[in-house]
């Protein structure tokens, strides 16, 4: 058995959706204003607004990290906390860069399922007006979560809505906000000020592009400084109209929702798929794109060979799949097959 | 009389070289392992080594106010000073990033060029072994500077000297390395650790890439902490191998030196056109891509109509041009054409 | 019933101890070089010496906070991270300044009686190697802890050792260390390199000081550094030479030792009248200075009124009674009864 | 010739003023809450009132460098510059804490007095707008200087008039504002709301104080998270009595005038006497309590000796000396005498 060609490693594994290279090739022509005042850039902030609504104020940048700490930014002062879900890709899977560049203190809260609840939160809180303690001003939430589930958009008003009772600020990571609006049957917009989300990042390069990830803030008092923390924070590209072709091909259409839907199929088949193989079990609602099972660990070790994949938990033995824009229901196939074969072996 | 296609606003206003663009294409089948465990990178780092010395690390960055932050992190704690030159990019176009993410003071010395010289770096030090003092331990130049003029190769040797031999590393800010090592007629080995750099930004963006610059360390003492340093620094690319297929292209063949010769070209035939206009003086050397002149407020500000470009000093009246790899001898030539026209305007 | 004269809100309520009083008193004469390069410093680095072994470099610092702070940062970068208890004064007391001047994560570990093993480290460490975790590179423990438990010298051995096993280091909260050596009848020494200890905080002002603690560092290659950290972090005094009188006097004798032995002793007094009384439970070992009881709310709001304390545990209803070294039996009877008499009230 | 007991080396070489030291021994009975809630504080923040208007909010502070981060802290975000002078305190001598905690630029301005005029800081500004260069939000000046002139009040109320029209605050560092105060004949609150400043740090140190500073804000929209911020930055004092006790000595009466007065009344004997000396010229006005003279290096070097002093200069061999609230005029004329001697020597 040779490596497929498409592996469920993870979503960032996969390339550049054809529509979105075909944008920056029409990018390309002649000379254009770089940092952000080219048409293409300008046309890509008219599609955000189409999308997340008008007081939506959009700042494009490199990747996920970057996103969230320019975003977090834009709330918070380095006294101030964020409470957020130990999953958190903020506080796991960035390296501590929130912590350096923030200043700020991550509360981190554990969670049965990746999602917070105003409850969980209310447990984290505390100290206020306390000069010893930090004092909690954010909530950040990531829409679809780390483990792949989805918050409802009422839970996500409801969190809203209890922080800022509490004087604080919702803000939403976004990597794989397309989806979770696939999943939810919702437009982009139902993440946006209506549903009181303050702050999000939206995730472009793991729905098909090269490299294309946005701040967006509904604050508009925010505006005016966040294109200087965006500057500040190494996050602003000089040929700007190459980032934001992309998003122009993601939202042109409905390329953004077509690539998410897809990839959600293809966890849903995948999930189908495993879990009718005797002995492994799901470890989270499949709601997005990616698929978590515990797996005997002689089991995931041999499936690696061909097959990498992230071990989430060494503890319990799960395994994350992320099913990509690209993933085809043969590669999807080809890995329920294999393990449902190891899943046979005597040991 | 309508906007040319090409400006000389800045060599970031330029796009992708066709075979750049290709080398992305070319990257972009099936699946890879993301943040630079993939083929394309891998052979991108050698290519890297293959250039600077098999001494060179390599660490792939978004930006080069980013590659310079990481780059710079690698050499300091946040009681220790930079050196620079007022004019340094560090020092003035990064809004303060360097302070920022070093904690670091930048001390900037006043140039004739924007050079630096160890006896401009000596009367810039002091306060060594005293608390109350920031103690300087870098010295960061630009090559070529932000002026347009280059170090000569035993210019940044004596510099490197001067730092080593008073506990001090050579930074080298290389956004554009390779039109310096065009005129200088030397290979961008000229400027690793046989010369005594310890760690530079090596810039592909404005020599024909998308979005492409690295951190290039001479200190393998640092390459294990270089990679944490560059992911907390928001600057790590999941999709890498399309970041890296951009070095592919410029280091495959001589693309870069292509680029950078075209460019340096360019600038020389901009500077002998308006050079020959009376009125018009070049107010540094042109060894680069970029020229600079003093213009009359009311030239400038009708050549902006149809010729943007950048005010370098209110005070002075001097305005920058900069070539790119795609300026054409039209271009450059239309340029003159219209500064002729406008400095024989009666006032 | 009036409010008595020394409460049980915190050993920082009390004063200063007439001894230390006069050798503030006794170093004011005339001038005297700033900065610690005076005669009382000099001597106060030596009888710190004395105590925690030739190899100690001391550096004193104004509150507890900027000690920790200080010291951490001699032994972490940002990317690198601090394993603390939950409990931690630098987890939650301190007001983000960790997270804050480090740029470091705090991972924080839930313990039952404030002291972490190394299994519990063990269990708190992780990602090892991976670039987008944070790189445990210090256990932090608190001696006497947080919530009135001693480590035993074995055990903080252990720590240091599963520490050093890891390429980590050990720091050590010594706010409250004479408590510590007083209960487990041991000198400072116990806490210095032969234990293992790279760094820690000694505090002289809950030991009655007026204000004095010192980052004591076992680690020679820093002290160098410490200085620059010292002063940047803002712990510098000027008039230095009454910080260091203030050390002199604890420790030219075995005032310190005296003063937190009869803090202790009080803390055991109350410990055993509260525990007497029905419905009164002890929440953790009294083996230093500090008492934690749960209490009926309405308790611990009559008590209030007269004996104010600190709500350590809302939930639980867990108070916190503090010893000083100035509490007398008197105080301690008085707050036992007036606990027993509240505890009687009907409700 | 012995080491006089008093020397001219730096205003903190002296110690407590003896009414300093009873307050602290006066404040020192029985218990009393911690970190400013007891009444000494209450009292001293009281003063602090009367002397700079009511509008004032107090922050005791623990040193200089500390006051002005803090202060600073209030009025910035890392992306906004400072502009102060070359030779201010933030930017030579705190070893960088203000980059390193505030993330800001300082932009440093040569002047011929140590002060700053609407001009100067104007010549300094600009980049307004433009996200790639930090924005100048505060003008720092220090009273008096560290040269030891003096803003006149029109000249710190033209220059808060400048910051204010350009959206910009006015931070001063008054250190030895007491020694300004005094020489111009002004109350304290000269340099409050009326005159323009928005936030200042107020010394006490050098004007007998132990150790105590203070950050006075007149902008109460920064009252709340000062508190934050203080503790955040390391500053809050557990024992805050016997900090506060000192400001009470100084301002219940007029000890902060007398001090100062006389300090500046003993620079003033010094500079008449060191300028009738052939060859001894004064570097700048004499205004405060410091004097600042040319003198041949091997002047210096023998002078060390017994009158240790700080070499401000080494380009031009000027040195400083600082009176101090305890120096006599014996003092003085024995260092005068001592100069002369030594200026008289054949080399």
């Amino acid at each position: 058995m040779t490596a497929p060609n498409r592996t469920f490693a993870s979503d960032n594994w996969s390339g550049i959706h054809p529509e979105v290279l075909a944008a920056i090739v029409e990018a390309n022509v002649d000379h254009a204003p770089s940092y952000g005042a080219d048409p293409t850039s300008v046309r890509a902030t008219q599609l955000f607004k189409d999308h997340f609504g008008a007081d939506a104020e959009v700042f494009m940048a490199f990747n996920g990290t970057g996103a969230n700490v320019v975003g977090l930014q834009s709330l918070l002062r380095p006294f101030e906390a964020v409470i957020c879900a130990e999953t958190a890709h903020i506080n796991v899977d960035e390296c501590g860069a929130p912590e350096r560049f923030l200043g700020s203190k991550l509360i981190a809260v554990a969670t049965p399922d990746g999602k917070l609840t105003p409850d969980l939160v209310e447990s984290a809180s505390g100290g206020w007006g306390d000069e010893h303690h930090v004092q909690p001003r954010v909530v950040s939430i990531t829409q679809c979560t780390e483990v792949g589930t989805c918050y409802r958009v009422d839970e996500v008003a409801a969190l809203a809505d209890w922080a800022h009772r509490h004087g604080m600020w919702l803000h939403l990571d976004g990597a794989r906000l397309s989806n979770a609006a696939a999943f939810l049957g919702v437009g982009l917009d139902a993440f946006g000020s209506a549903t009181g989300v303050d702050v999000l990042s939206f995730g472009g390069t793991k729905n098909g592009a090269m490299g294309a990830e946005a701040v967006v803030s509904f604050r508009p008092e925010d505006a005016g400084s966040l294109r200087y923390v965006r500057k500040q924070s190494m996050q602003l590209a000089s040929k700007m109209r190459f980032v934001s072709a992309q998003f122009n091909a993601l939202f042109s259409g409905d390329l953004w929702l077509t690539n998410a839907r897809h990839a959600n199929l293809m966890a849903a088949r995948l999930a189908e798929g495993v879990s009718s193989i005797e002995g492994v079990a799901l470890a989270y609602p499949v709601e997005a794109n990616g698929v978590f099972a515990a797996l005997p660990s002689y089991v995931t070790e041999a499936l690696q060979q061909h097959f990498p994949c992230y071990v989430w938990d060494e503890a319990t033995g799960v395994v994350r799949w992320m099913a990509s824009f690209d993933t085809s229901a043969e590669d999807v196939d080809a890995l329920v097959a294999r393990v449902r074969e190891l899943m046979g072996t005597a040991r």
